[in-house]
């Protein structure tokens, strides 16, 4: 079978070499290389087997660790108490499991994009149930998470029979998949490479999962000799922050000389993410991330296999027949047929090379907007902890889980993956033909001085150019040295009665100017549209109605949930009231009155100073957090408020 | 002569008419009706000799007018004191001729479009000179200004004569105009009618002009018996809009009640311009309105008769031979030849009307964009009157003249026309496709139940429907009900673990729904954009880029100038220092310290009480005008420096 596998069996290899050349409708060309033919391949374990052997072996991993985990009610507080069925990651904590979190999603989203592409939604399917495709489609849908399932299942234990059982099950998929592709690395499909090339990315995934587990298995084992707490991970990075939260500000030097090169650094510095001490990410923009990454690849190379061998197979097939065809349909590259051939095949040649750079171009792009949006998911949460909500949403709001928040925050993964895709696939279409314009109309034009039609326009306009450049310098020296009278303390206008009269009689003119100004305001703004289209963290309408976007509308309730629930000051509060005595802190009974978190702060100054000195500073610090985490004090005073009902005495900040 | 005036003088009647088929370069069809043919016309004054007559005679008017200003120096300090040639209007100022100078500008628009689509750019040319003609055109873009000139000229003097003139020459123009378009109604150009139609919104600006004139002239006349100051006007728009800032404000009883009615009558309010007492809006925008508002009726009158009378001609002659040969080209209709004629000339009517359709949709957004602009210019101007420049530009910017806010504001009509007529022609296309696509897709095949194409494609993806929209509900009601825990006082998150099991189970199906949101933000955006294309006030782009478009550059400029020179609390001042003992106010001698706007607030005291009573009132009025108008305190300050090298003892605000 050699390309869709439908064809009879009994097609001899010649057959099979014409095949290749249907794209022109001709008759055979009589010699053809056979390195295009895929012979058959059947690899030891057939995707069929793989799933037959994984999908019991997960549901027994999977119900093994329930009952383990019911069994000895491990980490009654990360479980509510409630052990059963497990939890997948825990999308709101800093756990530090976050790569092993990633690299599960990635290995799904690969899973799905073999999905949408391939006939057989299942492989374990017969060709007789295939006639209910759809209804297997959305079974797909849900079987491949399910699947994937004790992966994460396996981490969010914190056990090591679950860290045991997660090594044994990514080492399992790891190595039927490695197999499987070493075996047989050349399918029919698109290319002959593409299915080994798609299969990377999660075979990346899955190695880096067959990796992490025995790491953890180990470090497990050494912990368990040392503590019996897990959650030191937690509560570090939120230490971490809050240090680094209070740490004195040292002046930056940076912002002090605003010349051109440390100006332009900083400008580049904002497209690239590197990483800043006391702060980490959420798991959920880690997962957008990795799997938008992973859509880039994807789809770029699903883009450059569709296209690109179809086109080389064309330009190999070019002869004379197809100049005589072309002729036929009225185009006439030359006379001569043998220059025709050969322009033919350079013109063929050129629309892949722009097709290839707008691909290029598309990806490079993505990149940037990908790793900007990290940058400013950064900066509007740094923002919202501090509580300047009005530095990130034009509007003060109020930070709390609603509805819609709940169902953005859930779809927020999924849509920048989707977004990402849209937005490549608009970006390679318009950058593929605009490099077709300008290749075929300004670039071999110039080279070669053919087709100089652009050219030959510009030519027959050149007086309104003039008159355009004319009036627009005019405008400008007029406007600088008539128009404007500069002196030290304000800028007057002069000339007044001049200035109305070259406003008036150059009416038409600027009308003419405006035109132009209007062809550039639909080609900037429909391309920073284009560009734009993957990032959900920008509205693309004007600010006035800018969550009227769908995009920007999910990215500012993910916010909201975030910012409320995964507040790191707020999850130290929690972590300490929970944990009384750890990380070698004063006891809770010493100053029972003082709220928990302050007590990190005192972990340089000595306890020999009075109960009213550090009763004093406790406050004082108080003060000093809730100044600089105003989004704290509702919080606070509602907790106040439903712990003690009548808090007199005490000054409550009002919530404003 | 029929159509362009190049055929032999001896055709038939006969042979015209079957010139009229030639759409369908088919031999003629049998009988037509001799309607179209349009019998050729010379008016009694031709446009030759209207502009040889016109043209001297606006010189000559400007010559008279400027030789009697300069003998008898009228209006010394309108001038500068150096008459000579004469200004156009006064752009900066509230002079109450703002209906002649929009006429005027209307007039001159109109020439402009003729000027574009006539391959004859100023019409007392001879076919010999033409081979110049992109440098005639050119020529033609300073010719018509200059020719209108004098109509600008004649109002801005002031002057009875210029009155005289002035009206003399509307009547003159208007009178020929309405006199060639009463011989020769219609002409061969796009459509019998179009020649006068497209003449009508000049003959109604000549009407106003020759109507305005002589009002005019008469109040003038009357005026000179009174007093002889002529910037009554002037100073009085700025006195109402003084007394309207200084009322105490009614507080408004539509904002206490914030029901649905009340919300939705303010939204739509926003939509409607209505005048507000004390304040005028500034001359060049009521010019851009104006030029906008024709430019709009001029371009969808071309639209109109460009591709209506086509298809309809097209219509009326299909017959069995057009439809053999879309036969011909594979698209059979139906079997029935007769059916098939029926058909075809229905869906050619449905194609007008979804023409039609499209460009009264265009028209009435762009009308509604148009005037929605005129609200925001005024809200815009009244906060940067009082000084609230965060709350238009986002960021605090500094309100003065710059060279390129001089150019910007030099062009800003000439760019409204132009982005108007650009609009217009995108979203005529856009919703032309639309309505095309809705028409043939979903209209027709509801009703008649014909080519089902869109509906079979629905029809075998209802699987992925139902899916989607299951995954929708189960989403909102898990997140309302089971993960939202809602007490008086806060809103918590609940069963955490199911929300980040539904979470990653619905990856997948949420990406799905995520594509969905793609190509709806797609839609959304370049709806928006093309709705929004015509207006200057808000920028296409993001709010952090936003003066990169170049559209809302020009008017952030525009603002900038015309606050900075036409605050209307500062041409008050400017008006009383010039003037110092109008509008019965008490002498300047009598409290020479104060300043002179303040005297306006006197107005309504009686002068009974002690001087330093009312110096203390006076100054209680000074620091209540710069609070309301802190824009002005950096320039009040700059002046009294100016004046008074050191202004010790008196408290002076430092410029911000």
């Amino acid at each position: 079978m050699s390309v869709d596998g439908s064809e009879p069996a009994n097609w001899s290899v010649e057959e099979e070499k014409n095949y290749d050349d249907w794209y022109l409708d001709e008759p055979a060309a009589p010699t053809k290389p056979a390195h295009e033919i895929i012979l058959p391949c059947d690899p030891t374990v057939p995707d069929q087997l793989y799933h037959l052997i994984l999908a019991p072996l997960s549901l027994a991993v999977l119900l093994t660790l329930s009952v383990l985990v019911k069994r000895r009610r491990l980490c009654k507080g990360w479980f509510n108490g409630v052990p059963g069925l497990l939890s997948p990651v825990n999308f709101l904590g800093q756990d530090g499991q976050k790569a092993g979190a990633a690299a599960v999603f990635g290995v799904l989203f690969c899973s799905l994009c073999r999905l949408v592409l391939d006939p057989n939604p299942l492989p374990f399917l017969t060709d007789s149930s295939l006639q209910y495709r759809e209804y297997w489609k959305i079974l797909a849908l849900l079987y491949y998470p399910t699947l994937y399932y004790p992966l994460l299942a396996c981490m969010s234990v914190r056990h090591g029979a679950g860290y045991f059982l997660g090594g044994i099950l990514s080492w399992l998929h790891c190595g039927i998949l490695i197999w499987q592709k070493a075996q047989c690395p050349e399918a029919p499909k698109f290319h002959r490479y593409y299915s080994l090339l798609s299969a990377l990315p999660q075979i990346a995934c899955f190695l880096l999962l067959s990796l992490l587990y025995p790491a953890w298995l180990l470090k497990k084992c050494k912990e368990d000799k040392k503590s019996k707490c897990d959650e030191v991970t937690e509560s570090s990075y939120c230490l971490e922050y809050l240090q680094t939260l209070l740490k004195k500000k040292k002046k930056s030097s940076s912002q002090l000389n605003d010349c051109f090169p440390s100006q332009s650094w900083s400008s580049l510095n904002s497209y690239l993410y590197s990483p800043q001490q006391g702060f980490h990410l959420p798991l959920k923009l880690i997962l957008s991330s990795t799997v938008g990454g992973i859509c880039l690849y994807q789809v770029a190379l699903l883009l450059l296999v569709v296209f690109l061998p179809t086109v080389q197979k064309i330009r190999a097939a070019i002869d004379m027949d197809a100049v005589l065809m072309l002729a036929g349909f009225g185009i006439n590259f030359t006379q001569d047929r043998e220059e025709a051939i050969i322009l033919l095949k350079y013109y063929l040649w050129a629309l892949e090379v722009c097709y290839v750079s707008a691909l290029v171009l598309s990806c490079a792009l993505t990149v940037c907007m990908l790793v900007r949006s990290l940058v400013l998911h950064r900066s509007n949460l740094k923002a919202l902890y501090r509580g300047a909500t009005s530095e990130v949403f034009l509007h003060d709001q109020r930070l709390r889980p609603s509805r819609s928040a709940i169902f953005c925050w859930m779809s927020f993964t999924s849509y920048q993956a989707a977004l990402t895709c849209i937005g490549l696939l608009l970006q390679q279409l318009v950058f593929f033909i605009c490099n077709i314009v300008i290749t075929f109309l300004v670039i071999i034009p110039v080279v070669y001085g053919k087709n100089l039609l652009l050219f030959k326009i510009l030519k027959t306009m050149w007086p309104f150019w003039v008159m355009v450049l004319l009036a627009l310098i005019l405008q400008h020296l007029c406007a600088r040295f008539a128009f404007l009278q500069m002196s030290s303390t304000t800028r007057e206008l002069n000339n007044r009665r001049a200035l109305y009269m070259l406003t008036y009689l150059l009416f038409p003119i600027n009308m003419l100017m405006g035109f132009l100004m209007g062809v550039w305001r639909i080609v900037i703004s429909a391309l920073f549209n284009i560009i734009h289209m993957c990032r959900l963290d920008i509205s693309l309408l004007h600010r006035s109605v800018e969550t009227f976007d769908p995009g920007y509308r999910i990215y500012y309730h993910f916010l909201k949930i975030e910012v409320s629930q995964s507040h790191p000051m707020m999850r130290t509060f929690c972590f300490l009231l929970m944990q009384p005595s750890t990380l070698g802190r004063p006891a809770r009974t010493k100053n029972g009155d003082v709220e928990e978190g302050i007590q990190l702060m005192q972990s340089k100054t000595p306890l020999t100073k009075g109960v009213n000195s550090r009763q004093s500073r406790t406050r004082w610090w108080l003060a000093y957090t809730l100044l600089n985490n105003p989004s704290l004090a509702a919080l606070r005073t509602a907790r106040l408020v439903a712990v003690t009902p009548a808090p007199n005495g005490t000054p409550v900040m009002s919530p404003s």
